[in-house]
Order: structure tokens, then C-alpha cells, then sequence
């Protein structure tokens, strides 16, 4: 029998760390694998917020996949994935085509704007490193551009953040430390800067313990952010936002809307005709999608339903990292013949949001709440033991976050 | 007799070295000594490019007034100056008005854009600290947004510098430089970004030895910079230029033009009577504007003719740091009764143009060619020179030029 292929879609949480897993559990005769990425190097999703903030450099957010992934057994094609046509076993590329015998597809996410009127031709969405560092150059630029004008345009120091989830909220954290900085660079008072984040639901972080939803827009309103919370934004326009609450219409003058409040799967899974549930493909146990022996899917792409809340698992890169596992190992089961697949089991160790590099809230194990320090620390201790995994000690080295006590 | 009430406006070249010599040469009690400054700081005119291009921080290019000035001795007033009311010998400021016994006006100069169709409304001048710093993040925000659009738009890597005067070609020599990080900074290929400088002359630097000039193209040339000569802007589009060469208009698509071309006297000095030729005041030998024996002009508002080419002196800093010894000097005479006056005679000593931080070309003494290395560091001991006169050693410290080496 010749070697299978294996080609994994997307270097992203799930994807890369299937491919550093397989690259290790795999013998070079046993299987040819390919991995396909559009940019030459993987990046931390969970970081990007600060890239756009301005507050770390994005070089400290990616991280070349030569650099990680051994390209003497691992093939990599740069190059952005089209559709999957599972009746013949291709993937249509851009620029090619590939034949896989195993498929693990782990595409990510992209935004979902719902329909809002304006958002995507107005609105900054932070979902990439190009994003992430057109963020922060937008933000400085308005910011040197205000006294370069007779007529002071106060729209040019307003900066919305739509959603008051996890994204929202982490970047608004860093931006609130940012600032103060860029105030003193630009010569601009720092009271005329308002930061103002837009939630629909009745809280912002909603889910999460409600004493630490406290504690953290305590936080944050501390450095000046504002909350609009039980707000639904109507319309994004170039040099303001609506926004409705208590059915009145609210208009604020801001050059810089950044859209946080949804994400979805990446739409290639849709069109290459796997069933999906809100653009997701609802996985097995062995994380194989339905009627497909030879598909796997994981990360933003994958649908597995929390079988005690009734809810799906949100799509964080925790799990993501925790499917690649039983991923990896399913994947060699294959390839050395074995039909009895392993079943992903989730254990959700804790969620930890920040709130700037000097503050946190967080639940550790479902019941432990940690805020402010000892927040902030775990926050990074989980960020660095990714990259432990990822790429080893020299990685964690390279990339890790050490600035706990300052 | 009261005290006289000296009022210097502008805290330039001219106005700042003015003050501080009066500083140190008149008691106290011999006379209330006013400056007026529209910014709380001083700056070095001729480190802008810098700034400009983001090699150098504009922090560095910027004295705080008070740091220079003993405020215990001197009154300082942060306001605009609207216009000189000789006949009531009073000064009408944005927000008030100052009376004078003794007037010194270096208020600099103004960007000239000859009447050229869009400059005003789409091109970046280089004349001052606010200028200098949105110019820097105007093309870094170009270069970050590149590669967020579907569509690439070369109008975001195309340069147009307008003049190859010095102005022009010292900040082409930065921008070669700092092109490449920008390029690395946001994934870029180099050979997609071009810097374009048109010039009227036949050659740039028109004046300077034809030698050092060669020199000058070679070495920009090497790191990439296009030189159009003999050519007009046309006009300035929102995102083109239209210059005219050889009786033919050719358009070039680009989002960031920086006219470096002509520069103007402060229009304050027309719009307060004085007799002006080229809107600048043609000052007796004694600095003192015709027909005023209480009025002094210095600086790029002050016109002095070269008795032996018959072409006025260029309004360099070197000149009107000369000028203000003259005029400190006679302002003294005229505080302690004296009205036999000192004349002004320049001396000048040499021209060194930049071409990058570590490239130069210069002439010494009107006879000593200079190029290379050593032309940079006379470039970089005039600038240090400059900050110890007007501050002493702990200033130079501060803000001098001490990477010679590297």
C-alpha cells in the first residue's frame, strides 16, 4: 500500500498543533503530511488584541511555521484553501489543487457582522495580523492627524468597540493602557479621548461571574472606558456609529469602529457542502464530520454540543488545542490501520480574560475566581504553556510573556 | 525712565537665540523681556525630515521652552500672533495683546505652494513638529493598510517628494533608510515601494557644487530613489500627482505627496504693513525694518541681499543664528541708550546637506568639498554645536547627535 496523504487545512491553534503532534507521532514512511496555510507563519488569535491595541509587537504574536514544523517531514504550501471536493478528494487552492487520503480541516474563523448596515465597509474587525497592526496604525494616525487640522475633529479620538465579549473586553483593556501613551506623543489631553464599548446584552462578558464582571468594568472604567451594555449597534457610517438602547437612537462621531461582538466558522466549510449548524459542521465523537470517514474537522469549524448546559462549547483556542489531541491520535490510528477511533472528552481548565498586562479576571476549574494579580498571572502562564507545547523551551523562550511583575 | 518692554516673537532659530542672549547680557531691571510662541517648545527646523521619515523621535527635535528659558527672568506667552500694530507700537495676539517698546519679529516662515491645483488640500508640507510626526504615521498607516485591501493599490507605496532642494533631498536620504524597516515591519516587498522626487531644475540641489550633486543622486539612486528633473507638478490629486516633462503630463497614482519645494515669510510680517519685497522685510545692516527704529526682523521674514552674487542670502538656520547675535547686541544698545548700532555681516562657513544618517555632501569655507563620512559627522557637529549655544552642555547631552559611528 502506498503512504497516505495527510493534508491539514489552516495553521491556526487546531491545526498547527495537530501537525506538530502528528510530525512527531508519524515515522517519514508511514505518511506524507502537508500542511496548507495562506501566510507562511501561525499566529496566537488569543494575542492579536494587543497587536491592535498597540501594546505588543505583532512579530511577538506570530510565529514562522519553518520555525516550528520540520520542513524535511512536513510539506508546506502557502496558499489559501477554496473548497474541499470530498467526492474526489481534493482541495482546491488558489493556485492548485491537492489529493488527500486523510483531511483534517481547521480553517478558523472569519467575522460575522449579521447584516449591520455599514460594518464591513467601515468598521476594523481584529481577526489577523494585518488587522490587528492596521488597528494600531489607524488609531496613531488619527491621533497625529488631530492637531494637523484647524477645526479640532473630535471623531478622530472616539474609538468604539462593538461587543462586549472576550475580544471586546481584552482589547479595550490594552487600549486603556495605551492611551495615556499615545496622549503624550500627540500632545492631546488625555480627557478628550473616549473609549466606548457597545453591548447588546444587559452586561458585558456575559456568562461569566457576575462578581467578576464587577470587578472588571470597575477596571476599566477606572481608566476612563465607557459601557453602553443593553445596546444594539443599527448602522456603521464613515465618521460615526448608531447605536439603539431604550429604543432612542444614539449617534457617536468616531473614525475608528472596531467590531468585536462575532465571529464564524470560515465560510469554505459551507461551500464544500458539509452539513452544518450555524456554518459548523456538528462532529462525531472522534471528531470526524458526519458521513465522512476520512474528514476530520476541528477549532471555530467544529460544533460539539456541552451535553450538560445544552450549549455548544464556545470557540475558544483551549479547546481547539484539547481536540487537536484525539485529533492527532485518530489520525495515526488510521494510517496504521486501526478503525477504532478515540473520543474527544473536553476539560475545561478555566477561562481568563485581561484586562491590560496588569489585570485579569478569570475561574479556574469551574468554581476558583482569580482577579487582578494572580489573574494576570495565570493569564500568561497559559499563554506561555501553549507555546511550550507548540514549539518546546527555545519557543516559550522566544515568544513567552514574562512580564509578570511590571 | 521705565523699563522697556522688549517683545521677540517667535521661538525659532532667530527668536530663540535672540532671547537667551538678552538673557544673559541685560539685568533684570533693565528691561521686561517677553517671547511669544504659539508651542511651549522650540524645534530644530532642520532635524524635521527626520521626523518626517521616522528616523529620529520628534521628542528629540523639540526643546521645551522653559528648559532654555530662566522664566524667572523672561515672561513667556503661548499664543498666535495675529499682527504687529506699529502704530501703537502693540502686538494683537489670538487671545490678547502685548504692548512694545523694543519689537524683534522672527516669526519663519510659511510653506509656498504657488498657487499649484490640490497641494493645499492633499500634500504634506515639512514645517513643523505636528507636520512632521503625521507625515511619519501617514505612510506607515499606507504601508499597514496595503495588505488589508483585496485589491493591492500601488498609491499606497508610491512616495512623491515634491523639490529636490534641501529640504527634499534630506528627507529622501531618511526615507531610503526607513523603508526597509517599514517593509519588514508590514511583510512588504521593497521592490514594489518607490520614492519619486520631482524637481523643476535641471539637476537637484540647483547651486550646489555639480560634483557633490552626482555624488548626492548616486547615492539615493543606489537605495532606490527616482529622480524626475526638469520637471513641473502639475497638480495633486487626492490620490495622484500630474507633472509635466518635456512638454508631456505623466501621472503618478499616489496616496502620500510631501511638497518640500518653496518655503514663504510668515504672512503676518505682509498683513502688518511692512514694506516687503517677496513678502519679506529688506532689513538695514542693522537688522532694523525700514522707516522703524524700534522694529527688528531676522531669520526667513528678514531679506539681506549678497553684496557680492546679488542674490539675497538663503534663509538658512546658519544665517539667522548669526543674525540674532546682531540683534541681541542692538537691542541692548537701544535699552542702555546707545543708537550707534552694530551691522550685520554673515560669515558663512559652510553648507552640509544629509543624505540619510549616515551620508552627506557639504562644502566648507565656500573652497572644501566634503562627501561620506566626514561630511556626516561636520553635518552632525553643526547640529551639536547649535544645541550647545543655545543650551550649554547639559542640553547638548540631552538632544545632541552622538552616533557618528554607526
Amino acid at each position: 500500500m502506498r503512504k497516505p496523504n495527510i493534508v491539514i487545512l489552516g495553521a491556526g491553534y487546531g491545526g498547527m498543533m495537530t501537525t506538530v503532534k502528528l510530525q512527531k507521532s508519524l515515522g517519514i514512511n508511514e505518511a506524507t503530511i502537508t500542511l496548507v496555510n495562506k501566510n507562511n507563519y501561525h499566529y496566537q488569535t488569543t494575542w492579536l488584541h494587543e497587536n491592535a491595541a498597540g501594546t505588543l509587537h505583532h512579530d511577538r504574536t506570530r510565529i514562522p511555521i519553518k520555525e516550528v514544523v520540520n520542513t524535511n517531514k512536513i510539506n508546506f504550501v502557502r496558499d489559501t484553501v477554496v473548497k474541499v471536493k470530498t467526492d474526489e478528494k481534493k482541495v482546491k487552492l488558489q493556485h492548485g489543487e491537492l489529493t488527500y487520503d486523510i483531511l483534517v480541516v481547521a480553517l478558523g474563523f472569519e467575522a460575522a457582522t449579521f447584516g449591520i448596515p455599514g460594518l464591513i465597509e467601515n468598521a476594523f474587525t481584529i481577526g489577523n495580523i494585518n488587522n490587528a497592526r492596521v488597528i494600531r496604525e489607524h488609531i496613531e494616525y488619527n491621533f497625529a492627524m488631530y492637531h494637523n487640522e484647524q477645526e479640532k475633529n473630535q471623531a478622530r479620538l472616539n474609538i468604539v468597540v462593538g461587543g462586549g465579549g472576550f475580544t471586546g473586553v481584552e482589547f479595550i483593556g490594552e487600549l486603556a493602557n495605551r492611551i495615556p501613551e499615545l496622549c503624550k506623543e500627540y500632545d492631546i489631553d488625555k480627557n478628550l479621548v473616549r473609549i466606548i464599548n457597545v453591548e447588546s446584552s444587559p452586561t458585558v462578558l456575559p456568562g461569566f461571574d457576575p462578581q467578576l464582571v464587577e470587578y472588571a468594568m470597575n477596571s476599566l472604567e477606572s481608566r476612563g472606558v465607557e459601557f453602553v451594555t443593553g445596546a444594539m449597534l443599527k448602522e456603521c457610517k464613515p465618521e460615526s456609529i448608531v447605536y439603539e438602547k431604550d429604543g432612542k437612537q444614539v449617534e457617536v462621531p468616531t473614525l475608528t469602529t472596531v467590531w468585536a461582538a462575532g465571529v464564524r466558522a470560515n465560510t469554505v466549510v459551507e461551500k464544500s457542502g458539509f452539513v452544518t449548524n450555524r456554518g459548523k459542521v456538528e462532529v462525531q465523537k472522534d471528531m470526524r464530520a458526519p458521513g465522512y470517514n476520512d474528514v476530520f474537522v476541528l477549532g471555530d469549524c467544529a460544533l460539539i454540543t456541552n451535553p450538560e448546559s445544552g450549549h455548544p462549547y464556545p470557540p475558544t483556542a483551549q479547546i481547539a488545542i484539547q481536540e487537536s489531541q484525539t485529533v492527532a491520535q485518530n489520525v495515526k490510528k488510521l494510517v496504521q490501520g486501526t478503525q477504532e477511533l478515540k473520543h474527544f472528552e473536553p476539560k475545561i481548565l478555566g477561562t481568563v480574560a485581561s484586562l491590560g498586562h496588569n489585570d485579569a479576571i478569570g475561574v479556574i476549574l469551574n468554581e476558583r475566581k482569580l482577579f487582578g494579580f494572580k489573574a494576570t498571572v495565570m493569564k500568561k502562564m497559559i499563554d506561555n504553556r501553549y507555546l511550550l507545547k507548540l514549539g518546546g523551551l527555545s519557543l516559550l523562550m522566544r515568544k513567552g510573556k514574562f512580564n509578570i511583575f511590571y
